[in-house]
């Protein structure tokens, strides 16, 4: 039950939301080995003023930022955090998107914390 | 200080909002046994194309997305936890809203990564 | 890597984010003594209506809601905290943002948990 929440340029959401969702989802299949029927991602458009960010900390060459929120269960190691970052940019660079301009934060909670249709 | 966060509709959002927070804060009151007056809830409307879920994980039948947030300091158990999940869905349902169509996460926190209006 | 999520209201955006950027990571620079590059921030505005919240909880006179959600990395201590609340108040108190519609919540995690650009 990884919640995923996609901060994005309204112009992106607006031209290619369903492949997003598509690719961001089948590398949580890859890299987690969630079931497929796991998905839950909200997406919020923003205009340009409301992303703000530094062109060049870590040293690459950012020129959007598309900021994805991951809320799961504690229980991966940091390998598998690791692949899962990688397959991400990588399913999202064949839509286009510069691997510079991802930001991906993972926060971790617990089994308790979740209620997902029934207790 | 729980700290409400709420992903919904728009049309969900403009025709019951009041009536929502109202629900959402009462279990809050009920179950955690917060004051009153710690009412604290970002209500962000969405097109239900920025809402994606699988209308059947967790073997439920799912036909809306309503996620409900919670950033709160580690304190209750997991029993106050479920009984706060209860409680929530409970009062939702008087408003007509499924619970099949809720999911709620929660994070923690301490109490030092908060400020409310006074140090 | 902090990273900044500010909910406020669509007004107080349209006329002052400039500045509420500039002042946020400023405080931060001040109190965490992170780099000056190192900037994420992320601001949704809202309507009235979407933020919520009771005018006299934790002893203070509530005007508006001002929420600022940072998450970062497991590093500092109590007393850093408290110091990037306070520099975060002052420095938009001389926005003419009042400290008593401040509200800040802090969530934590771990070097692993983060892709920044590259991996």
């Amino acid at each position: 039950l990884p919640l995923i929440e996609v901060h994005l340029e309204k112009n992106l959401f607006d031209l290619r939301h369903e492949e997003l969702s598509k690719a961001i989802h089948d590398a949580q299949i890859d890299a987690l080995e969630i079931p497929p029927d796991d998905l839950f991602q909200v997406f919020s458009p923003h205009s340009p003023a409301e992303l703000r960010f530094d062109a060049t900390y870590n040293g690459v060459d950012r020129q959007h930022l598309l900021l994805i929120r991951i809320t799961m269960v504690h229980r991966y190691s940091v390998e598998i955090k690791r692949k899962l970052y990688v397959t991400i940019v990588e399913k999202l660079e064949g839509l286009g998107i510069r691997r510079e301009d991802v930001l991906i934060a993972v926060v971790e909670n617990g089994f308790e914390d979740w209620y997902a249709g029934r207790a």
